[in-house]
């Protein structure tokens, strides 16, 4: 199931040894007047210089764009893996925390190319199918930013951290979001756990409304509709009330650590393992664009969804 | 989008204040031997006597079952609404925080029948169909279980208050979701986000991983491939690992509540709001078997689609 | 799989011998002035007394319509088994070109209880459901309509004979369907196999196409964009053109014959089975209603899904 | 829509005036011995030396092998157009039966370039995924197997001729297909008619049994539970009995043609058309891979969707 969206559709593939990731953005509305250095700037925004692995991340479009502008028909992308091509490593370590035990788990092989598909280097597909949506989202009035919330954690050399990120969906109509099981939240919840590292979600006041009393969460309307506070994060009983969508997403430490840890080997032995490859400390601010990317996505198949509404 | 599920899956219908609540679920095995008493015990738990509105929640299957076994033809099912009879209140105020505004917004009207979609009442079959879940998953010997975490606040007289519950899914296989955008986290966090009144959903350490270090964090492996710690709560790389299964889900306080609120109605004039029914003050402990029936489906649909995996 | 459509969805329940036949129809827009007579109509053109059984196939809707016109929310609905109830007749006897021996092979039970999903009664929901997307048809100036084509063959007495069925959809927009696997005419196709006793479909020329020139069967537009010809069936690479949509379906007999055949039993021994319910002669012309029924669902499916291709 | 299947599912691109067709086939179980001289034999039979377009099809797999076996992760695929680099044509003309008058009408744009996706050129896709799922049967013991049936016409100089393809699928397990919506035959329908210039579907006797008797068509069954005739092709209530599965697909002529033909330009002027290309005078025997590889798509994707219904 590499396909993401009921409308506007990502499918992808790409094994982060292998010679490129790639993808084809389907239901993609046929006029739109497509910004490639815009696709770009997003990319960059998620391959910034760091401590880990740095592509250049050049995308290439190879259908659905005539003239600049988009056709109706599915948009095919590919982008080269300049570092993969390199050494698949086929160690036989079980890297804690990491996919390599789950993988053997659910295809019954030890190598770790499989792994590529759980690591980071996916999102590059996911950064393209949401600066598509931004686009035309941006032609709607509707913007999406994020940030990290600062961590009072030290880290120290060899080491890793987590992180909290904030984003706000800002100029949503009213409206938007399927009343049952496909709510907006619910779908942007999805989107959010369905990036590595990820391992919580909450909107609006999220967990805090848990120890709050209803007379203080309630949001009360003002005689032109709009809000005087805004505890629910924009979304009433799954459906976008025209206020800044606000949600926050957990992400864990990124497992890879240079310090020596503790693990065993594919048939059970013990032994231990300290990351030789030079590992970003944490994905933020990495991760920013690729979660802006999945909201923008969610966001865009509803715009699209409720289309299909009316008659 | 009333239907939930990829193979196993639940499509409901119902208004709260029509004359009964029902669904069909389908993708069911043939072979099961069906348990009714479970199916309403597990209805009872749902409808505690407590202040809000309690009906006796008396299942009907109409179909899929034969001499007590599953056939593997859908099962439909109703469950009559006893209160619901009574009176669709097409009242001309915008409950605050409640579906009012948004449903005016999505479907053009403003009766507060609609509003039954919303109704904490839909729930009824999501436990129905997570009951069947239960009844497969035991054969396999998972079971899901949940409670609530303790609140320090007070609650006043004629307010209400949000909740905290934590679900544990025991002995599942490793190996369960799909490694991108079909995670099991992904899923779960959907399933749990579209239950009403949930804000957030957290796996695990969830928000506190945020704070962590790598080293702190990663769960490190036995020689007998067990975990030494679960902080990552039994999911990595969006696939179970064999441990449990540990998620927390965030509730806001209900909506209606006794005490007077600001409000406006449909035109926009401000007004006064006070809730005369007899509402719930929390959806704890009720919310407890949805929690679980969510979680249920959620577990059982990925192990029937892990078996499509394969050849 | 009980579920028909991507926006405009009907799943569906109920066994030959169970209490009801009933489903849910979802992606239904709000604002509807819903016609019941019109649904009681269509369902009796479906049950015209014959030769088979003939119920009264009284439609109840459960939800979903309010004051007359559909909510938005989904609309459930059943209609009971007069005859049904009576005696699941669990022979064991294997019916020729009938379905006891694949149901044993795919279910793994030898009880006629789960043909239940096979036989002609499942298609009163799909009359119902079709009558729906009539509604929104005529309000668009699109209509349905179909007639049996002439056979030269004589019944003996105690036989069945099949049937070719044409169907028209007039006053179609031109646009209709999706290029590549969601052709207008493919979505036609699927839907008609899916009828109980049809094993053919063919589109404008159909069949013979096969032995026309290019020359002879090219459709020639003239300058108001009309066609000279319909050869095309007013379909054209999967997209509807603005002509008359016309399609043929072909029906076996009717399995259940009065006269004796050889047969087995589930354990393999020789035997003769013949048929003693009172049968039809031919599914036509009470499939009539069904063929236009899932016609019009196609169609509205696809009107609906057109509207979310832009923005 | 550019998705087919359920499980086993191709998503594809390309334009066929673009750089190059190429797609992701998903859901495609770890563990395959990945034979590509046969996924590029059969890309040969479908490019066979003819009068029309001729490309050397060569397909360069981008994931989802290792070592020359599945690795469960999504297969990527590009296959050039040599020919395509050249020239699109924006050409301003209606051609007679084609898709440039439906698609100005659905994508409101009247450039060729969009023709691209209808163009016989995307059928390359299908039939790579077509030979995995082949690798697939031929290792269960199921082939699938068609041939062209005689046509009685002669073709003239510059003009086109349709055709009727009959395929066989052999070996097939009794038990596929699913009981309502989602019939073995119904799903072999969509994937016929979703071929260019393919206008008719029919299984076993298809139109014929519409003039047959019940007591002449219906399958007698042996004491060892094999078929005394095939008349139903191997389908009965939709899920396969263990026979031959036969089915007949029909083609009309390609509709560029070398001889003139009146047509109107964008603008409603009468004008007359002939195409100057190189065409094949018939769409077989180019389309037997085609056809063979959809429905290898569908039965593989079924036998997929059948151990899902276990537990």
């Amino acid at each position: 199931m590499n396909t993401f969206g009921t409308i506007f559709r990502l499918t992808d593939f790409g094994d982060t040894h292998g010679p490129c990731m790639g993808g084809i953005i389907d239901g993609c509305p046929s006029g739109l007047l497509f910004d490639i250095p815009f696709v770009q700037a997003e990319l960059a925004r998620r391959s910034l210089p760091g401590d880990g692995r740095c592509e250049k991340d050049e995308v290439r479009f190879l259908s659905g764009i005539y003239d600049g502008v988009t056709t109706g028909a599915p948009i095919g992308f590919v982008i080269e893996n300049e570092d993969g091509i390199a050494s698949p490593v086929t160690n036989q370590l079980l890297k804690p925390s990491h996919s390599s035990f789950v993988y053997k788990e659910k295809y019954g092989h030890t190598c770790n190319e499989q792994g590529g598909r759980s690591s980071a280097r996916q999102t590059v597909c996911r950064v393209v199918a949401g600066a598509v949506a931004k686009m035309f989202l941006r032609n709607h009035g509707v913007t999406v930013t994020s940030r990290v919330l600062a961590s009072s954690v030290q880290v120290p050399s060899g080491d890793t951290v987590g992180a909290t990120v904030e984003a706000v969906i800002h100029g949503l109509p009213a409206g938007l979001g399927e009343p049952v099981y496909d709510k907006f939240d619910a779908r942007l919840a999805a989107a959010m756990l369905s990036i590595p590292a990820c391992k919580g979600f909450e909107i609006g006041e999220g967990f805090r409304a848990a120890n709050m009393l209803g007379s203080q969460y309630n949001d009360v309307q003002n005689p032109d509709f709009s809000f005087q506070t805004n505890h629910d994060g924009g979304v009433q009983a799954g459906i976008t009330n025209g206020e800044d969508v606000i949600f926050r997403v957990a992400f864990k430490p990124i497992p890879s650590i240079q310090l020596s840890q503790k693990t065993i080997d594919y048939q059970g032995n013990e032994t231990i393992y300290a990351s030789s490859n030079r590992n970003d400390v944490c994905v933020a601010p990495r991760v920013l664009p690729v979660v802006e990317a999945m909201a923008a996505h969610v966001t865009f198949d509803l715009m699209l969804l409720k289309q299909a509404n009316k008659l």
